[in-house]
């Protein structure tokens, strides 16, 4: 097996091409009055998603994401051989409920919000190694169900600070493969956890920041590569608050992304109209908005080459109530328009 | 890349070699009392392993883990390029806490309690790909930490049925590499959820036997084998309960395992003596026992070729508050003993 796949310290160069075959989108109301609102491929105008609860809300979600993502592929589950998924709920039940009528040989994932990245990071490995020639990546969040388990009941009506993010209520599937499409994966950066004592589950954006800063200098300094070298460097829900840390913190480091920089907590909300604070978050906000807004741009060749880094808080009701941190944790994919030579 | 790596519907038969390169166990005091107790690494005789909290018992288990294993290899933290991993509870936390300092890239993992195979079904693809030359894999469950996230606070002493399994304190961590060892990963089945309609959170075992059950007809229809080709098939924590409907639901599928069936559950405790009813459970079951029990006969030879098939029941406190069934998950991998030539 060639070694040149690994590169550097945490990163890997797929030898085998690893494609973007298809993607669909499903969110609830307020995405869908949002700024991307005719980029989704699914509005529900309740976000009940025609269920009894917020989690088998997630589940449908889940469930009609994949049926769109393969519909756009014209595959049936029979033809993906592994799904790679997870939310934020504990013991990821939104995907075992949503997911288990597919029948698909599954791999259960937990990275906060950075699932969407860890997913696709372990579906290139698997299709580049050759143990598969397609594989599903699905991952999604809801506003209810993850305030209930997060933060505090939606009934209870907490305030929000100005540096809370809202979680996004959508799902994301994505199928890879190795059938040659018009955007490919190129390279793949793991994330390790990061702790700067952040507290507050308040205010995600901080807590996620450090790990975005050291995943991003990692993936610069493994591919030898710099900021320019990107289109964009997209983080996945940092908000507002998060993006004036990472930027500062990479400063810090030598690395200037500030002219190339966005975020997907801050490209899915109108925040001052939508009144969503900081910015959306949540596993959905960068699965949906990768595909709806990213994806189109990178098979177009308007960007050649992104990277992809969506971002994750470490924390359940659990550990927070016990005065633990809030660590963060990103992973890091590259995306890259496919051209005429290949 | 080979195509033949891929076997049937849902296994791999890696064309690099993936071995074993060292394993180790931490327990509880009720594990270090029953019939294992000399083959454990370390017996904490307190449950809190001098922390404050369940969950940060449960961490520092699989930090503990995590340096023994390390240190039977005489590698250090850098040696390793990427971490495996999960737990019982919700949003993963006891391995985002107990795995942090390491500082090593992370998978976090979700598959209940048969987590510890799908770590190590992810960590052979990886390093048979060609991606690391080491991984590693460790899961955790602790009875405290469990028992107040999926059923009753301790406290309340609820009556336990005799289908209820114990969940085991303990964890394991075991480095997969390529360098040759004693014992080599030669095969991996991934596993789909089956629900069938359980709705009894104090029955694990049937929640689980029929995820076990397809795994099992699977794996030796996708290989072209038969039991009689493995020296032990051994579930991870089925119990009695599960162990009887397992052994029935295969027989109805023309697959007698009953000669050669065991299980992680019923392995690590003495049910009547230590009063722990179908047996024991948890991520942390299935890991200490065939670190325990079952590797030490793959290196010696006792045992030439073993299926280990860690079993998952999927609910949350959430799931079965809102009367959702349990379904079930299980991953299948192959040990086999490494002899002179290879």
């Amino acid at each position: 097996m060639e070694q040149s796949q690994q590169k550097g310290r945490a990163s890997i160069a797929p030898a085998q091409p690893v494609y973007v075959k298809s993607a669909a989108t499903v969110v609830g109301k307020m995405e869908g009055e949002g700024p991307l609102a005719e980029h989704f491929d699914m509005i529900c105008d309740t976000d009940k998603f025609g269920e009894d609860t917020w989690e088998a809300a997630e589940s449908r979600m889940q469930k009609e994401a994949a049926a769109l993502a393969l519909g756009k592929a014209s595959l049936g589950a029979s033809d993906i051989r592994y799904i790679f998924a997870g939310d934020l709920l504990g013991q990821n039940i939104a995907t075992s409920f949503g997911l288990m009528d597919y029948e698909i040989p599954l791999f259960g994932l937990y990275g906060a919000c950075s699932t969407l990245g860890e997913g696709m990071s372990l579906a290139a490995m698997c299709l580049a190694g050759g143990f598969a020639e397609r594989a599903m990546v699905v991952t999604s969040s809801h506003f209810a169900s993850a305030e209930k388990n997060f933060r505090f009941p939606v009934e209870y009506a907490n305030q929000r600070p100005l540096s809370a993010t809202w979680t996004v209520t959508g799902s994301g599937a994505y199928i890879l493969g190795t059938e040659r499409s018009q955007v490919k994966i190129t390279g793949v950066t793991t994330g390790k956890i990061m702790d700067y004592g952040i507290r507050d589950a308040q205010n995600m954006g901080a807590a996620m920041a450090p790990a975005a800063m050291d995943l991003i200098r990692t993936h610069l300094s493994d591919f030898s590569r710099k900021p320019a070298d990107y289109d964009k460097i997209v983080t996945g829900d940092l908000g507002t608050v998060g993006q004036e840390l990472l930027i500062k913190l990479l400063q810090e480091e030598g690395i200037d992304i500030s002219d190339r920089h966005e975020d997907c907590g801050m490209k899915i909300f109108d925040s001052e109209e939508q009144g969503t604070q900081a910015g959306g978050s949540g596993c959905g906000c960068s699965a949906v908005t990768l595909a709806a807004w990213y994806l189109p741009r990178l098979i177009s060749g308007e960007y050649q080459r992104i990277l992809f880094v969506p971002t994750g808080a470490l924390l359940s009701q659990v550990s927070f109530n016990e005065g633990q941190n809030v660590p963060g944790i990103a992973h890091g994919i590259v995306f890259e328009h496919v051209g005429e030579e290949g």
